[in-house]
């Protein structure tokens, strides 16, 4: 494939998703991770303890929610404060970097979820031609 | 969580990625997986050959591509083409939803790789804190 096209637009950034070995595609599939997508989304309009998350995101169990909230704060993405209260209560949020990356996820979302029509027509030719 | 404010940007779509009954929340995961991810952008710029995305998305395995692209196919994001050669050869290409999809994943991809200055300094401080 053109190499130098794709090149042109990440040329000058030091590191490359589509290389095994660069960390920035461990952080990639934190973001784009199938609980990693949602809780990012979640948390774009609000900060939400765990139990309000755990509810937003459907189907996620307690552990694979606990898991890629570490995954988020770990990389700088989710800050967890721990609230003096009794009983204490752990409020999850995003940094300005997760405000930036949940948004670019928001409208990657808001376009699958507005062509799923097409997605839906063409999941039928597809399995109808088989 | 704020409901009302996050549902004001999606309350118009009849498709919901937070269901996990919502068919979008399949797409989204072949849109975002591991490999769907890094396929579709790398078919952004031009279309390719098997073996030319393989090499080109480092580290994924022949089978693992194989369904990768299958299921991109059958959701309508890639075309598959069998060119009457000899030997047979086959290209993908993205379909103009493919094309709108992955410019979106890579607007993602590009914050991510242009920010891990910022990520790997909050994982240094993370697991120090530890």
């Amino acid at each position: 494939m053109d190499e130098s096209t794709r090149r042109d637009s990440t040329d000058s950034l030091p590191f490359d998703v589509f290389s095994r070995q660069c960390p920035s595609r461990g952080t990639l599939e934190h973001v784009t991770g199938r609980w990693g997508s949602l809780t990012l989304t979640a948390l774009h309009d609000s900060g939400a303890r765990f139990n309000e998350l755990r509810r937003r995101v459907d189907g996620v169990s307690e552990k694979m929610l606990s898991q890629t909230l570490h995954a988020l704060e770990r990389d700088g993405l989710v800050h967890r404060e721990a609230q003096p209260t009794n009983p204490p209560r752990v409020d999850y949020e995003l940094t300005p970097l997760g405000h930036e990356v949940a948004g670019r996820l928001r409208e990657l979302i808001q376009l699958v979820e507005g062509r799923m029509p097409e997605v839906l027509d063409a999941r039928n030719r597809y399995d109808e031609a088989r």
